[in-house]
């Protein structure tokens, strides 16, 4: 029995099972001091306690990561790969920093190598900061996006990503056509769709850059291909939303730019929704449409503060993960955002809890990419991406980490103070080791 | 002349020389790109571009530090140090935050050994991250003062404490009494101000936990001790405010309460002060008193936005430094507080430039601590407590801060461009190397 194709880990392990924003938080997570996951061809075949599960697997090799917490991979529900370069660009709020910085840098994606090139670093990035997922703007250029795809592709990642769709209001060497774009969009998700564990997203960048024609392809897209998503931004930024108001007077709102051409559904994904109305997230509600809340973001380009607690209400519930936002956002780690998330939450008065926070970062961010039949938690047959993660990686986390008697949390109290440290604390040192398939990541 | 007392750094310099809030940056501002740093007996003896200024030196021993910044150490104007371990307590705003998890704390700071060990976790973080002089909160045991002094001066450190004052409205584990803080006070400055480095501070903690006696026995103290410092909190968050209204209605405000000690002077520091009231900052301004702009405590504790731009108004002005206010603060960086103070600005629609930052991380700390005539810059005579940073750390500040043609910046444009991606990016590990007095710091 002992070959390749199954193996176990032993560890502390810690996923979310349900939602705890609607649903007591104890039982919505499971907690082994001491367990073992059990891997065979790239999934999950069992989780548990060690000693109950062990005599088993007796014969399967076994890694054990002693003092270390396992939890699922990170999902990132929002982030622009060529924007990797420009990350912390100076002084700006939205508009201005598209023009000033975005555009000019977007631009070098014209060139295949520079893409692949940069595709690959980005990957990198993304996994030493246990990301495992993400949903990926990469640029106008068709051949940025087959660049990203096939260096995802190599690594055997599930990312979703597609072709920025913008034939207005940028500079002209950053434009494409409501035409090309359809023509070029169409050729990606035959190519790329389902293609190994990647995923197709149609992407107009946001009502500004689209024509009503365009948006209107966008559409006709999704009605064509109704398994692909529709990933845009919505409502980050005040002087945005009053924009998008001056270009589509017809429009009752931001969201009904997009309803009108057919791109609220629910796999559609809308970055930020800082500004959005109360009717606004009713309609996302009644959609199914999913927020990709990008804290970092937010904060560095002064946008807002989101209201996650009216996305999350029991009312109008809409889907939210989180995403960096890179490059508007300063990080590529995902406890870093979640620890912007929680100043944003205690400025608004509102609490998000560790186990909340990693909800967001993984079953969460599973469910608003409509993935959580495949990623999120260690259920049985959920694809086996995971991260081992050291709560105590710097000498501050290791005081503020120290068990009383053990190394590894006993309680799940004792397990969410420690998470909760790590989500203020931690950033890219606290992943150890990243995991895609049961397998190793090289970066 | 080779010998131990004269030697030089060669590396790339900057230093801010005058305040640019008030003028043009570029004015404020030195930069060597290859620049030489020659210090004798511990203090500046000169500094200036390499070519030029090295055949004066050529006898004395160079350390080159190739492809880094030298700046000024980071002064923190506003920490605590028994708080050390209880960094990123959840979920809480300020005074249940105190109640919850800050006097459980601080109550084991009665032990004189646990003072000593945590005091040396305590300098050794401050100087991995950079920050050479920090003024700082003990606790209410005076053995706890004495604990930390002693660690400080084995160190040859720059550093300003005090013993907390408290005689109310705490658990009876945690206070003094206004006699006895008044004694002990006084004894901890004869014995510790102007102690080698050493500075005292007269601190009661802040209005709730004093009574009117006790403040006056502060002040009393800083009419007998006219050097010493005053270190407090105020005005940190909405129900502190109401709560210090209720508690003295005699008063006219919260800086009032002070006033009427004699607690407001020009060695008055005064930690957060986001919700002062104009008429406040006016009577800071007219007593050149100093605030201590804390944004990591302030967005974790959800105490607000500070008004900074209100303290370094032409009508009003406040001298201002940075503090991280660990543990309410979340990281001993003082790079990744002012990456949050640029969000606090970014969120009031101000702009927070580079050089503006570093400012407040140095020469703005020392004249909030009255030390700009021994720190804060590279004037010939000061102190040469500096560190060497690493602008390229981590692999994407390594992608974002590469130059063109060269490894050192060359211009004031593009060091004011890496800089600030270091300040929104960088951590301990932008920090190679501390010096302190022309020492290399272990820890």
């Amino acid at each position: 029995m002992q070959n390749q194709t199954i193996k176990g880990f032993r560890a502390s392990f810690l996923d979310v099972i349900a939602d705890p924003f609607y649903e007591t938080e104890a039982d919505c997570v499971r907690y082994f001091p001491d367990g073992l996951l059990v891997v065979e061809h790239g999934k999950v075949k069992d989780l548990g306690d060690y000693e109950t599960l062990y005599p088993q697997y007796a014969d399967i090799p076994i890694t054990y990561y002693r003092d270390r917490l396992i939890v699922s991979g990170f999902i990132d529900t929002h982030i622009h790969f060529p924007q990797m370069e420009m990350i912390a660009s100076y002084g700006e709020q939205l508009l201005e920093w598209l023009s000033t910085y975005t555009f000019p840098t977007e631009r070098k994606f014209a060139d295949r190598n520079y893409a692949l090139e940069i595709s690959s670093l980005f990957l990198n990035e993304l996994l030493r900061n246990g990301t495992t997922t993400a949903l990926v703007f990469t640029s106008v250029f068709l051949q940025s996006t087959d660049a990203f795809f096939e260096e995802a592709q190599r690594r055997n990642l599930r990312m979703i990503a597609g072709k920025v769709m913008m034939d207005r209001h940028a500079p002209d060497f950053l434009v494409d056509t409501a035409a090309s774009s359809y023509l070029e969009t169409k050729q990606l998700i035959e190519k790329w769709h389902k293609r190994d564990r990647l995923l197709y997203a149609v992407t107009p960048r946001f009502a500004i850059t689209s024509t009503s024609e365009q948006l209107t392809n966008a559409g006709k897209l999704l009605a064509e291909f109704p398994d692909v998503y529709l990933h845009t931004h919505l409502s980050e930024n005040v002087k945005e939303v009053e924009t998008v108001a001056e270009f589509f007077p017809e429009s009752e709102g931001y969201l009904d730019v997009y309803d009108r051409a057919g791109l609220v559904g629910s796999k559609s994904v809308f970055a930020h929704g800082v500004q959005l109305t109360d009717r606004e997230f009713a309609r996302l509600s009644e959609a199914k449409s999913a927020i990709a809340f990008c804290p970092t973001s937010n904060l560095f380009l002064g946008s807002g503060l989101f209201k996650l607690e009216k996305a999350k209400s029991s009312e109008t519930p809409v889907k939210v993960g989180l995403g960096t936002d890179v490059g508007a956002g300063t990080s590529f780690s995902i406890l870093r955002t979640a620890s912007a998330a929680y100043q944003v939450a205690q400025l608004r008065s509102q609490k998000l809890s560790a186990f909340k926070a990693l909800f967001l970062a993984t079953l969460g961010g599973a469910i608003a990419l409509s993935l959580d039949d495949k990623l999120g938690n260690f259920e049985i047959g959920k694809e086996a991406d995971f991260i081992v993660l050291n709560l105590r990686s710097t000498p501050i986390m290791a005081l503020r980490n120290k068990s009383s008697d053990q190394a590894i949390a006993t309680t799940l109290a004792e397990i969410s103070d420690q998470l909760f440290a790590t989500i203020i604390m931690g950033d890219d040192r606290a992943i150890e080791t990243t995991y895609i398939m049961g397998e190793k990541a090289e970066f």
